[in-house]
């Protein structure tokens, strides 16, 4: 297939070196050029400018860091590089907003949009092991597949309008982040019966939480590991907006999400801004006198 | 080993029926005297009273439905029959209030106490699968081990109070109710934004969220099978009025178990105390204006 | 009218006192007779035991700490030595739980109950400045009016349900610990923006919340004046606990008072159990990142 | 006084026509140039463009109904029109983001900022009984302080930081919010216990919650007016997306105002957003059960 591809961040790197891994007819396009040296070397080729990045492609991959990058990208880029009826797949973790309105804007240019975001870390990219969810026209999907199939284990339908994907991954986050505020308060409430942590995190992890979601954050939380951030309060915080703004958008009352967000904005206030998120459990852990 | 047994319920039952397959000397009492009968063809021998179970005995076990039942098991039958140095490990989910008591009776009356619940349901502890959470001096603990080794696959040790095992089961039963909560946060959210509850359902079980506390339950929000209950709303409000307690007692602040229990308050006003409990998320999808 | 008093505390010789000044037939009670000593000499007469105190008397009114207390009055003072068709008014403060069973043994017993707890503090009686809230049988409240009249300036009819009387006092006080959970919340918000505590408060008591709740609690709260409490973090968590047992036992969800109730956790397990329970403002403060 | 006036909405007139009851010289500027036709002949100037409204003005009051028109208008009229050294005051209700980047824009072009909102309605203001909350330098302030003597009868010192004045009328908002969230609670707990909403009114307004926040917003909860419409649940959903904003940027979390809004959401979702927000009551008495 021809394919565009625009964003080369560690992300982006990983996905567009395994679409090129399957013998795809890649251009890519970065701001910054030297990004796009080592997937030179193994066959890609480097545009000159968006547009051009999207001249005669069939598939454009987007894989940028938030929405005013994403909407620069469109309007300069895409909107008038790309041929009517072809596609634009954005990556990216995007707001349900920008979204909308970027599907707006390539409907009015006879163009296809699909949001597909991934999950999972870049290492995992890597390896393929991530999953993808994706929102858009079914038959634009079922085509762009092939490329999915490259990139992560599995795709995953979330509909037909690309919002539906960005609201996927977000609650998945949420639930996520809900998990790990549960168990922060778990963690308390048996440390005051004088319960080893070890111990707690063994009684979830053996039982019904036998789950990376727990693994991982359990393990962080028993032996209070926040030094080494895999992802900092900030970020989730950004994170929580996106969500709350989704929830917004659609009218959804979420207090669990409300819970684990005023603890994040509590680290914030208390200086845990560029700890791992977790030190959530932490903030919990002090409002229960401990320590 | 000299084991007594009081209270031959569904658990009970599973429960002195392993201890009796591991070859122990096992004495049974319960109100009702027919729930002994099964065992009693298998070898078990029947005490005419509740005294006269713990007679002679080196450990007695209870398993009994509340505070109640216990606080009276103990005062009129283990108090009074069993011998100095006994142990008494108490195998029911009890309030930490009651815990503490008990203990303090019991060393008054130079006996021994454990608390022991376990994790899983009578079949599980039949097929031998649940684990046990262990609260009370160690040597006491590595005493009954063998019999726990019977009744189930693995036991937490959750420190020297008794206390503490309760804290533990009534955590991870926290943990789980958050859990459902907040997936029934996530369903209300993608389903408003069109996307299917099944898929959502399999990104959450694919990725983070593969464990049984996900796919038993987020299985039963996507069907939305809350007729046929497993544990009620009503019990599901038991259980959290236990939670708070152990909280109050120890001032944790738990603002996810408020918000979780809030939701069973609503169902229960709003006739769905007899539904399965995750029909909390019923409830979210509702205020979230689905159906 | 023929009265009997029993519980002599602040609150009881304060109440007692005023029918005293009504000119009524008032015969006493208290576990510690001493307390009688002042009313003795004003004119009351002191029984020698709770049932002689309620022998002839056409109303007796209890006014006692706690439910176990009121129990007890109850069972062996009242009920025995209270004529049928007499009426008992409980006017402290009891769980909605406590004031259904009462009312059960009563009627039982051919007798008639009420609850009527007082909105206010001891000087407020004394000076005749506090309101009662009243549940009962119609013509029960309206026969003790005269007596209600007496000690409070206004009585308001909370339904024929003794419970009922008991709802209103602890909503009443939920609402207010809310609305000094939201200042707490204002001032913490406006402080992060340079603003003078000083002006909030003036802000708010000058127009929508010109009231004794926003000017009592936020003069506090802007002055930190939490050393003095005139009521502790303590009794306020107590008072909460009634709330949630009321609320439990209707079936109503309470978020608003949740969070009101993690903060007064929160206080009490940072050493703040006997200060004014207004210092969840401080709480609010610390997880702010204030000070 | 040589003053400015542009955005003439309800709000401005009001304001605009108590500025010119006091003598000073008074130039408009409107888009829809109709709303200026009263004043006018009651003798103030109407400019041509808002860049006129602002040449030789010493100072300039906006009364604009968002963000984005305070934005256009700043960068289109006054930055260029205003003189060095003289005084815009915003008297809209602006998010704190809007504040701080366009103080930073006057500042940049050697004006002075001021925000100074009103709490009130267009009546109250025609009244003069409204109240102003200021922000911005002391000087300014002092001089602008005859013009805000005419608006309203009270004005409160915000601090030197103009996004403090926004930060207290969220707040105070917010306070009230949480207010009639409280109440909701208490109504439909009581109501469970079979008290009339009137009796529970009456106790709350004659005691402790003497005061319009209660008296008004009570009155319409208790009677279950929500539809006449004074501010609508949608308009105050968009108030509280202000107030999580100013949370945000200053690292605030606030438990309770989001109690508040998710039953702003749940009311939106449920077709009740064109009703008065203190329908938020009815809410949480169906969450009750009630009705």
């Amino acid at each position: 297939m021809k394919v565009g591809f625009l964003g080369l961040g560690r992300m982006g790197q990983a996905m567009a070196g395994r679409v090129l891994g399957g013998g795809h007819d890649l251009v890519l396009y970065n701001r910054t050029r030297d990004k796009c040296a080592e997937l030179e070397k193994a066959g890609a080729k480097v545009a000159a400018s968006m547009t051009e990045a999207c001249r005669g492609r069939e598939v454009v991959i987007s894989m940028l860091t938030d929405d005013k990058a994403l909407h620069e990208v469109v309007k300069d880029g895409i909107v008038p590089g790309l041929a009517k009826g072809a596609i634009h797949v954005a990556m990216g973790t995007h707001s349900v907003a920008a979204l909308r309105e970027i599907e707006a804007i390539h409907t009015a240019a006879g163009q296809v949009f699909i949001s597909a975001p991934v999950l999972g870390r870049p290492e995992a990219v890597a390896a393929g092991t991530v999953t993808i969810v994706a929102g858009g026209p079914k038959d634009a999907v079922a085509k762009v597949q092939p490329l999915f199939a490259l990139i992560g284990r599995r795709t995953f339908d979330c509909g037909v309008k690309p919002e539906g994907a960005a609201a996927v991954k977000l609650a998945n986050n949420m639930v996520l982040g809900c998990a790990v505020e549960a168990m922060g308060e778990g963690f308390a409430l048996t440390r005051k019966y004088g319960v080893d942590p070890a111990a707690f995190f063994e009684v979830m992890t053996d039982g019904l939480f036998n789950a990376p979601a727990y693994k991982v954050y359990g393990s962080i939380i028993a032996k209070e590991g926040y030094a080494t951030a895999g992802f900092t309060t900030a970020l989730g915080l950004k994170d929580t907006n996106l969500m709350l703004a989704a929830a917004l958008s659609a009218n959804v009352p979420l207090p669990s999400l409300n819970v684990y967000r005023d603890r994040l904005l509590t680290a914030m206030a208390n200086g845990e801004g560029d700890l791992d998120w977790s030190v959530i459990a932490r903030v919990q852990a002090r409002a229960s006198g401990l320590k």
